[in-house]
């Protein structure tokens, strides 16, 4: 059993199909919306703007310190909803599978993403699986979408960005992407680095509040390249201050080590607000009193010089430019 | 440029990835809901009953015969709210890309599917492109999530089935699976088979009356394996004519020579609609005014049998069990 592989009949839509849907994805997954086994999962009307956001998952390795495969799945799309003001209620999974991968690695992936979608609070109600021949896929990549729910009155924007507003990030950069890299490269740090990996949407629920005016998570890209299209976006400059940006050590000394520069590496459970200056206090101390912001810090404010220009201030007191991310950083970060 | 490759900076969240999102996608789909560019897509509230559905395409090869994989992903998506009951609405599209693909077919591949969405009416809202290395997968995955709305009174649910029902199909089997299965092998035949491809929201919309108890696109695993499906939720029989069954001659013959049941094919345009007798003749009009229903045929009837077994009456006379699909068909047909 625990060296069983999928094989493509797996793939087809008949009885092995329905069989690995029954075995793996209803046993882990069962509610009454994935259990209408119909074509597509028919919902409770619901209040409020619809929020729709979508992603596919292609890390390598699938488990690494801190996560897998399947709890990025389903933190990253809870995260996007969770960004702008949604309350995720709902998400699809589809598997692409590549031949002969271990049932085994896809339960304990499947079991993982059930995990944490009960943490997030939400209903995973469709899903689909399709195998491809051995070396036309690398093991196994999932798309996860995500359906929430914005209450009214909530109204995220960058747009409402303005000079004066405070840049602030909810706790340290970079521990996705040298958790990563060093299970791919086989690297050890003597205090090894686990993915920050985590659903953001209840944290984030405790400090959304007006004044909050524009949330994001930086992803692939980092904290530099969010802020820069938020930059871009909102028609504003940025000054950040490099001695405010939360460090783990270990993540610092990697990056020294590696040549990564840290405000460019993947996050995944984190978010940086843009809030007014009058609740800057509030929004850190909310953050700081949930496990998962404990490090927040304000690291910056928003400026009126040149539009789209995000400058950092480095410990010795120059500026310069921090710009998106140029070529290619690191691949298959999520 | 028709020569220009996916390179794997196109996936780094930086700027090639944003240039391809800009160049690509967003010419292709441009709305107002896509042009938010935020980490998910806002819409406006709506009425009716949320109907959520997911699917992966890896079709190969990439264009055929009547239709290309980004066709094809719209258009599963659609099917799959739209036999529902769901006028479909938003979609989204998760793109997995081999490094080294043609950007210019990755352009046509994205343009087919605007024209496709624009044909069902449907807005992609939100999207995702992740870049694997060459030999990570073959050329190009898509996933696709649907959003639609049930319209109150709407109610389709297989558990309304009952014994007497008709059994209609909405024209003639297995035109995708021979279409692709002549494209990957090479095969030309004198009439050549086009993949039936569409999208069937309109059309269904059309017959959608009091009396459609259920309706099911037959795609992998074909009428056969469908029919199984709702037997089994439903716990109903089924007696299924073959004579009335429509079929291509050019498909009839390729199955002859290939040892394919054309009962077994996918079809990517075709539903199936269980209606009660009184609304059998009007459903079956109604589908032949519209060019995807032309051949529609009404092919069987619900009985009170074994639940769970779908018996098809041969030509000859001849009773014998089609169960679901067994073992493995045709690999990678959507």
């Amino acid at each position: 059993m625990q060296s069983e592989r999928i094989i493509m009949a797996h793939g087809s839509g008949g009885r092995l199909s329905q069989r690995l849907v029954a075995e793996v994805f209803q046993q882990a997954f069962a509610n009454p919306y994935l259990d209408q086994m119909n074509d597509a999962a028919v919902l409770p009307p619901a209040q409020g703007q619809p929020a729709l956001t979508t992603d596919s998952f292609v890390v390598s390795p699938l488990f690494f310190r801190g996560g897998d495969i399947g709890k990025l799945a389903v933190c990253g799309t809870v995260n996007d909803l969770a960004v702008t003001g949604a309350a995720p209620k709902y998400l699809t999974a589809g598997f692409v599978l590549e031949e002969g991968l271990l049932i085994n690695d896809l339960n304990r992936i499947v079991q993982s993403m059930a995990a944490t979608a009960e943490t997030a609070g939400v209903t995973l109600v469709a899903g689909d699986t399709k195998v491809v021949e051995r070396g036309s896929a690398d093991k196994l990549f999932i798309n996860t979408t995500g359906l929430g729910f914005i209450p009214e009155g909530t109204q995220l924007n960058p747009l409402q960005v303005k000079a004066g507003d405070k840049i602030i990030v909810s706790g340290t950069l970079g521990d996705h992407g040298i958790a990563i890299v060093s299970e791919r490269e086989g690297l050890s740090f003597s205090t090894p680095v686990s993915s920050d990996c985590a659903p953001l949407n209840h944290f984030i629920q405790g400090f959304l509040m007006p004044g909050v005016k524009c949330m994001r998570d930086p992803t692939r890209g980092g904290l530099a390249t969010t802020l820069n299209e938020i930059a871009l976006q909102a028609k504003v400059g940025m000054l950040i201050s490099e001695e405010h940006i939360p460090l783990l050590p270990a993540v610092s000394g990697a990056c020294g080590m590696l040549g990564f520069d840290p405000l460019y590496l993947a996050n995944e459970g984190k978010v940086i607000a843009i809030v007014a200056p009058e609740i800057e206090a509030r929004v850190l101390a909310l953050m700081r009193r949930h496990p998962l912001g404990r490090q927040a810090s304000a690291i910056g404010t928003v400026t009126s010089y040149e539009p789209g220009l995000v400058l950092l201030e480095t410990v010795i007191g120059a500026k310069r430019i921090l710009s998106m991310l140029e070529g290619e950083h690191l691949p298959r970060i999520c």
